[in-house]
Parts: C-alpha cells; structure tokens; sequence
C-alpha cells in the first residue's frame, strides 16, 4: 500500500501472470476472431504435446486405451445424456448454413447439433456398441479431444478462462466392487503427475450424498462412499469431507492445489457418476447380477449359474484438468523458468563466426541433437526416433557476448558455443548453467564436450522429467 | 459373370472394404448420433496416433513445427479469407444458444461463427502476428486439428466419406526465391512417407494458370510454375500437366496413388496459394523488396540498402491428406494384414494354464514388453518411455489351441506362450510366423528366449517402420 515510500528497497515482485510470459515466451496468442479459443505457437504447442506424452506414458500403467471421438454430435444425443436440460447455456449450438446439406427431411429441429462440452456421451457410445462381461472390466478410455464450454465473453482471458480447451479426460467403466481399487489408483496418478511438476501441495476433498435429491439408493451411496474413504485413506494424501456436496448423480473427489502465492486452484476431479450409464442403458453380463450390482460376491453355486445383466459404474476423472488450465499453472509456478524437460527452448547453437567449416559444424551438430542425421544415404530414408529436443542456431553476425544475453533472456536451457577452436576435434563447449536449475555450484559451468556426450546428458534429463 | 458355373475354382477374391475390416478389427465405429464422424475405437486411435507419431518424426528434419489452432472463428475471420464467399454451403455455422452468452451488443449476425473447413486463416492469423523478416522465413506450420466439412447426407461411408476427419496440414510461408527448394523438399517428405507404407506407384500432376480467371500478374504464375516443374523434375518421379487446371489463386501438384486394384486416389496435395497473403496483409521486410518479390537477387548495394515489406508465398500442403482416409486406404492396402509397426495387435501372451506362477511370469512378462515395469519400487515414480506396443494376455480358462486359433484370427502379430515350463528359466516361447510378413521360411517359426530379447526385436521392427 505504501509502495511509494520504499524508493531504496526493492518493490515486490508481482506474481507471475502467464498472459505476459506467455507473450514474452512465444507460447500463445489470442485473437478477435477466436476470443476464448487461444492459438498455441510453436512453442506452446511443445510443452502442451510434451505433456500429452507424459500422460501417454502414465497411460500404460493406468490401463487407459486412448480413443477419439466426434466433436458434433445431434442433440438427440444431449437429450439422451441430459446436458440439453442442463447444461444447454453452456453449449454451442452448430447447424447447417445451406438447406440442401440438412439431414432431416421435414423439421430442421433433427439437424442441430451440440459441439461438445465433454466426452462423456462419446465414451458411453463406445461402451455401448459391443456386448461386454464382467471379464472385460474395468474399461478406461481417454480423451484428448477439443471442447467447448460458451462462457460469457466478459470472463475471458489468457489460458484460464477459456471457450475451447482440452482435457485429459478419462472414463472408468468398473463393476461396483472395483471402485475402491479404481480411485486408488487414480490418487496415485494424481500423486505421481504432481510429483513430476513439482506442483503442491495438494488437498483431497471429498462431497458427498446431498441431501435432498440424489438419484439410486442411499445403500448405492453408502458404498460408494465408504469406497472412496478407503482410497482416500491409503493415499497417505490429507483430505476433508464436504457433507452434502455432491452432485445428485454421484459423490466425487476434488484435488485442491496450494500454489506459492497460497492461492488455490481446483485442477484434478474424479467423480462418480450413477446416471449416466441408466440414460445410456449400459450394462455388461456377470453372474449373480443381483449381488454384482451391490458389489458383493458369493460362492453360491445356484446364484453364480444365473447370468445377467448389471450397470457398470462410470468414473469421471481428468489428472491435470485442463491441459491449458495446467499450463498456465505452471508458467506462473516456473516463473517462465522452464524445467529442461519442458522448456519449449532448450538448447541454442551460438557461432562464434560464420565461416563456412563453423557453419557446417553448427548445423552437423543441430542435427545430431535432432537425431535427423544420416550423413551416408544418399536418398534419405524416415527418420526415426527423432529426440523432440528444440534445438535453434544463432548464426547472425553480431557478437558473441550479444548473442549470449539475448540467449540467456530468452531462456534457453543449454547454450553451445562453436568457434574455430572447437574445429579439430569437433567439440562444443556447454553452458550448463541453466540447465541444473541453477544451484550454486553449476553457476558458469562451461564444459568442452561432444556432441554425442551433450545428447546423452540431454536424453537423460529429459528421461528424468527434470 | 458367371460365377454360378464355376463351383469348383475358388470365387474371385472381393476387393477389401475398409468398413468391414474396420468392424472387425475394432479399429473405428459409427453412430446415427454422428453421421460422417466416425468414433476411433483404441485400436483405430492406435494406428491413428501412430501415424502422427510418425509424422512428427519427420517434421523434424523438414523444420516443420506445430501449432494447435482454434476450432471455430468468427464469420468475419471467413469473410476476409473468402470461405464465406466461396465454401459456405460446405461449412458448418456456429452460434450460442443462451442470449446471455452473445458477444455482441446490437446484432446477432456477429456472434456467428463459423467450424473450421481447415487450417490456412489460423496460420495466416499466426504469421501475421509478428514482424517477420527474410532471415526467418520459411516458417512452417503443421496442425493436426480435426476439421469439418458439411457433405450430403447420402455420401456418408466410413473413413473416406466423412464430415470430420484430421489432415496432417500443413503451410509454409517463404520466399518467392524458396519456392522451388521448398516444393522439393515437400515431394520428398512424399517420397519417404508413400515408400515407408509401401504404397504407389503415384503419378504427380501439375494443373497450372486458368485461361480466364486468375489472381496475381502472369509473371508471378510463369515464375511459379517453372519452380514447380523444376522440382517436379529433380524428383525422378513421373509428372503431367494438366493445362490450365490451376485454382484461380495458385498452381498445385496432385499427388494421385493407384492402389493394388488399379484404382487411382488423390491423396497428398501441394498448393501454391499468392492470394490468401494479399487477404491476411502478410507481409516480410526484406532488402531490394522490388526484387524480392519477384524471386530475384542483386549485388546492387543501393538497391540492397532500402528495406520494405514483401508478400509470402503460401504453401499448403499435406503429405497424407486426411489421416482418416489414408487410414482406410492402407485398411485396404493390408488387407488387415498389418505391418508390425502399425499393427493395434501386436503382441498376445496366452497362458497354458492359469497356476498363479505362469499368471505371474505372463503379467510380469508384460509390463516389461510395455515399459512400465519397477519392480524394486515402493512408491512408484513416472513411467518413462513406455514402449507403446499393444500386448495382451489371454489366461481364459481355455485350451490353448483355441487361444491360438483366435490370437492368429484376430490378427496378432507375436504369439507369446507361457506354461509350467517356462518357470525355471523365465524365458518366453515366441511364434513369429506372422512377424515377418509370412515370408516362406518363417512359417511357423517358435523360438525360446528371454522376454528382453524379445522387447529388443519388436523394437527393432517398430523402428524400421516394418
Ligand atoms: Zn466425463
Ligand atoms: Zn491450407
């Protein structure tokens, strides 16, 4: 308050805003013909497709089967799954602009379609379309598909309040005995993921029955909720109960998220969800169906011959949320700081001159960070297992110190230097000093190395999700 | 004809069709709630994601990067490109159902917006939102975005007749001096990517200037073309000309692939385009612009002094044209039979009988080939470059003939079995016979070995693209 008055000391520094390191960064731009749609730049899109393939490694452990599904679907459709009772504000509507493409042959009322605010429906139309047993549960399918929620142009902004984003969505598909194990596994995710971005630390919260209007049985919630106790339990994670708090269709989990300003942000859900599977009239074969639906077993030999249908339970559950919600969580948290990993700028060439043999090397170089060369083909074949590394080359005649500090502003994780020294032995000499998160000791660490060593350094931090 | 008298030959083999292939493989599914967005089921999304993966392995060495682009825009981003004009009747309309969520305060017609057809205005909006100078071009943008074209009902089929489908899409904005480097370049991406699926022969088909109706000076066109039968010809592949065939706004070459019966597909397109850099104002600064904008250099040092902006020229292209499609193309091409790389079923570990040490090694066995095993682990951290193959394991109680006769129906790539007799050693017994494409030799080929020597021959293949 008193700022004015504190000329000798430093101000505060103001919380990072991810709509300027954003702009500073070359990660995103917004435009009046797309407000609430961000456009991701080259550099955006690498950290975003970067976490994807973070989440698609976590996916072969966690059992998730990636599909992709329609953004249009007709609101028949949304009719079925409720969200045209409900949700209907939040939804864009799309439709046909020239009579002779209309499907519907009498009223134009068939013809609308809703641009998906979630996958959902899509998923339950998958689960749906083949005959299932209790052998082939749980079912997980994930989702990285564009949505879009229409909210009021007033509240937009930067990467957080969004028309069109993305979500690492899943949906479970489990019998009602595996719920527990289902959302124990999935704390885990959370825990695992958040780990890696050093994101936390983080609150459970835990909403249940409301009181008034649910749907299913209380017994159905019952269980449900002490499942979720139990998982929330084992987590070793601190978590809290909202009594009353769930949606009617089911209790959920909520990951609370501290950021270093204390501020708090609701970023991973997981939500039971009882009413969908009813609206889509899924179900899979399994014995004792009665006791199935309960979650509960028998060795009952007459019940256990009795096959029959039960509704699968259907869980809700996005680790990160909103891919670009997340991104813009961790601008703020890096403060533009890129861990290697991540940095959509991680290495830079600077040419110490521009004579050819220097130019040669640098560009002999950048290629081997890439992993696209192949010097001997003469008619190149694929290039494979490219190393995604980013790679650029300073070769501009201005001076080496010039083009070290704009390196550096730029925030380059690893800046290489070839000159003519470097030539005989076809070295590079590292600055490493970002690289290592700047602790004390690798301030100015300069190294003489080759290339093929730096790859491998490089490889190995990015293996590291450091 | 008469196929009725020939009773004893086998019937002529029916061509493949993709959508019955499709059911079978479980590769894609679709749904009245979608017409022409067809739903990737896992294994689709897999040969899908696959093919991405693949791409983006090659932009490295052809310096494409990605960007992730809204999905709807506003009309009057339509209206400047000139799709309202031209492309409306194709185009889906999109609008806000709640009157409360308008953008516009006095007109309606505003808040319209329209469902991107493709990519170009977003990467025009891009590039135009920078100054850019000659050192930077060519920029080059890749977007898998999933795009929409409003066909007629009636022609809906499939992958191939579709309302939403993905092109690898791409645009580069150069140089006029660039132009022949670059169409060069781009037919040899083509060349790589069409022998890596085995597909071709393809014929190259350059349509140039109309008669009648064109944009630009002649001058431009002639420049044009003659870089473009320049890199036709460097290509050594076989080219035509259609005379005159050229969209209003640019020369382009068809890429036209005939398939094993003969039939012919335009897959991958290159489209010069001088008209869209006018409409986006795009512009460069360069040296002796005059010049610049004609293609040609100068050692004038005058000339060279005066700096001024410059019109790109804008390159789309896509290399598979939509994935969907090439997708159902290369269903066909295989005949199901996939190469191991692109194969959803890859691997399939039967379990001779289900005593818990054989289920054991099977599961174990597993993991390793996926890439998320830890066993040492408490807490597990990250799973980090997961092998992505598809492994199954089958340990129904069943014989294990059956389980063979279904593993090789469905399609499986390696047969892996595990019974009492693999426990001492942990080894693995592998049938290989579909693995190497069922070149002679190799029918029926069962080789013991260890599970890692296993993992290091599938990599092998998949790196091979084989
Ligand atoms: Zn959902
Ligand atoms: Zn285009």
């Amino acid at each position: 308050a008193c700022g004015s008055h504190a000329t000798s000391d430093t101000p505060p520094k103001p919380p990072a805003d991810h709509r300027q390191l954003g702009v500073q960064q070359e990660l995103f731009a917004t435009s009046v013909y797309s407000p609430g749609s961000p456009l991701l730049l080259p550099n955006g899109a690498r950290i975003f497709n970067r976490l994807v393939d973070f989440l698609r490694n976590q996916y072969v452990r966690y059992g998730f089967q990636e599909v992709i599904t329609p953004t249009i679907y007709k609101k028949a459709l949304w009719a079925k799954s409720g969200h045209l009772e409900n949700y209907s504000d939040d939804m864009f509507t799309v439709t046909s602009t020239s009579p002779s493409r209309n499907d519907a042959t009498e009223s134009t009322e068939e013809d609308e379609y809703g641009l998906k605010p979630m996958n959902c429906p899509g998923h339950c139309l998958i689960f749906a379309a083949q005959r299932r047993s209790y052998r082939d549960l749980p079912i997980r399918y994930a989702d990285f598909s564009p949505l879009h929620r229409n909210e009021v142009s007033g509240a937009l902004s930067g990467l957080t309040r969004v028309r069109r984003f993305h979500q690492d969505d899943g949906h479970i598909f489990c019998r009602p005995s595996q719920v527990e194990e289902e959302i124990r596994k999935t704390l885990d995710f959370v825990r695992v993921a958040y780990n890696v971005f050093k994101l936390g630390p983080y609150r459970l919260a835990l909403s249940t029955r409301p009181a008034d209007q649910y749907i299913g049985t209380a017994d159905d919630w019952d269980r449900a909720e002490s499942a979720l106790k139990r998982a929330l339990e084992s987590s070793g994670q601190k978590w809290t109960i909202n009594e009353g708090d769930g949606a009617f269709y089911g209790p959920k989990i909520d990951i609370i998220l501290r950021d270093s300003d204390g501020k708090e942000h609701q970023t991973a859900t997981i939500q039971l969800d009882f009413q969908l599977p009813k609206r889509f009239e899924l179900e899979y074969q399994a014995p004792a169906p009665e006791l199935e639906q309960k979650g509960e077993t028998t060795t009952d030999a007459e019940k256990l011959s009795e096959f029959g249908p039960v509704h699968p339970v259907l869980i809700h559950r996005a680790v990160l949320g909103s891919v670009e919600r997340l991104m813009a969580l961790l601008i703020e948290h890096y403060n533009g700081k890129w861990p290697f990993w991540l940095n959509p700028r991680q290495v830079i060439i600077l040419v110490i001159n521009d004579s050819p043999p220097v130019l040669d090397l640098a560009k002999s170089v950048q290629e081997m960070l890439l992993g696209v060369e192949d010097p001997t083909a003469a008619e190149q074949g694929p290039v494979v297992n490219a190393s995604q590394l980013s790679v650029d080359v300073d070769n501009r005649k201005i001076s080496i110190g010039a083009k070290v500090r704009e390196a550096k502003a730029k925030g380059y994780g690893v800046i290489v230097t070839i000159g003519p020294r470097q030539l005989p032995k076809k070295t590079v000499t590292v600055d490493l000093s970002r690289f290592s998160d700047g602790t004390p000791g690798d301030i100015h660490k300069q190294k003489e190395m080759t290339p093929q060593e730096l790859l491998t350094l490089l490889k190995a931090k990015v293996d590291a999700y450091a």
